[in-house]
């Protein structure tokens, strides 16, 4: 595996694998790399002979209260564990690489209506913008076949297939299911930040999430009722919860009475870390 | 000449063209073609061995009231004069091609910080934003090597050479100096809406920009004043000015004293069109 940390050298490497016939796979990543984002670089193999996985934190997605400084780089152990998957070519650049003027507010900026001001972007004013600026920089950079995403971060997901579909970009999405604890905590760098009562408590997130799922499997349809209990239930556990809020699953839209595939969605603060997850849910 | 309505179709000739070693260079227009238009497809077959073309009267750079339904269409005769300057592709789309949901208000935005707002920005709200939105879909779908836009909409093209840095798109942007008819008029579709007396009245915009050029290359630096003189004699000729405004050429950027390279940018009405125009000036 080549670590590259220039756009440069980045498209030269790919040019050079794409001359020899090769499909292109990316995973973006913020670096902190867990059994999750091993998932995601597996799928990736799956889907083309040459991977890139890049680790970029990115302080556009971050808010001016946030951990962007706190957040965890590990790019030694990273380096290590992707060369155990066999990536092809890891990207590691650094802010000014990624945000020429090196000024995060005067950068153009892609923005998918409709994520601002909804579930996460309700609590985290600028981060999906953040991210879809990000992601399309990432993509012209790389300019894969297709990219990978984990179904953890299910509403950017859902924006990244939506922004491609809107500006045509010439890549495949996937998502790929949640990898979790042995206890049923959905994997994250920020479980990390969690202290040893706290990580006892955190599975609770899941757990509450699977009632939901449960509810609604056996029958009960009034969804606003369901997630005021689950946000009654994440504060019984000691979370301080910004949202429970049941979907269609793949506009996101609030469902209508009529809607078979839906997901729950959560985000609550244990501390100050703040955790999200959710859950697929399929109604006869 | 090809001519192409569906992205799918045109990337499938541009992959062959591409298979075959070619670079590709695209020239993005609203169609009416006029010798301007015809000069940016001669700039691109000095770059590549295909030039694509893209036919596309864009909505979301329209207001509420402005002429996007009466925008001169004329895409039999556009079609013989592409053919006759030997363009290899052409592409046509629908708004239902570009704007899968068709609802132009709810598609992912691409923007360009300092623009809305702007010289031309502020007198078209969104404007900007249509085209940064619409020129990005463009890019993807014909994924060229270079594109070429012309110096007459000069803001257009400092934004279109910002987003391409800022995004790391992959593409070169080339501006071509304006073409302007026997008196000076800079070449527009929108000259076409001029009745004779506002036809022979026209020509002063570039007349009042070239009086802007020479008093700044006689010394004079006031340029509030210079700007205020150059309002007041499109007044006296006729026309209603949105502005005049003396810039820096590279970044639009209000001018510091020590700037030598600098540009006059105009935008004024006659009746209900509206005309833009601009000059370049370089001072000692």
């Amino acid at each position: 595996m080549e670590t590259l940390t220039t756009t440069a050298a980045l498209r030269e490497r790919v040019r050079a694998q794409r001359a020899q016939g090769k499909r292109i796979a990316f995973v973006p990543t913020m670096g902190n790399l867990h059994a999750g984002h091993l998932q995601l670089v597996r799928h990736a193999k799956t889907m083309a002979e040459c991977v890139v996985v890049s680790i970029f934190v990115n302080p556009m997605q971050f808010g001016p209260n946030e951990d962007f400084a706190s957040y965890p780089r590990t790019r030694d152990a990273d380096k290590a564990v992707l060369q155990d998957e066999a990536a092809d070519l890891l990207f590691m650049p650094d802010v000014q690489e990624i945000y020429a003027g090196g000024d995060v507010g005067r950068v153009t900026r892609v923005e998918v209506p409709g994520f601002e001001g909804d579930l996460c972007g309700q609590f985290r004013p600028g981060f999906f913008t953040g991210i879809a600026t990000v992601v399309t920089g990432l993509f012209n950079r790389v300019q894969p076949d297709c990219a990978v995403f984990g179904e953890k971060d299910y509403q950017q997901l859902v924006m990244i297939k939506r922004m491609v579909r809107d500006l045509c970009m010439p890549i495949e999405v996937h998502g790929v299911a949640t990898m979790r604890e042995a206890d049923g905590l959905a994997m994250s760098s920020r479980n990390g930040y969690l202290d040893t009562a706290q990580r006892a408590r955190a599975v609770r997130l899941y757990q509450v999430l699977c009632e939901v799922k449960a509810g609604l499997e056996a029958g009960r349809r009034y969804v606003d009722v369901l997630e005021q209990q689950a946000m009654g239930h994440l504060a019984a556990a000691g979370f301080n919860p910004d949202y429970v809020s049941i979907r269609e699953q793949d506009s996101l839209k609030v469902p209508n009475p009529q809607a078979t595939q839906l997901i729950v969605l959560a985000a609550a603060r244990l501390g100050t870390t703040r955790l999200i997850d959710n859950v697929k849910i399929s109604i006869a």
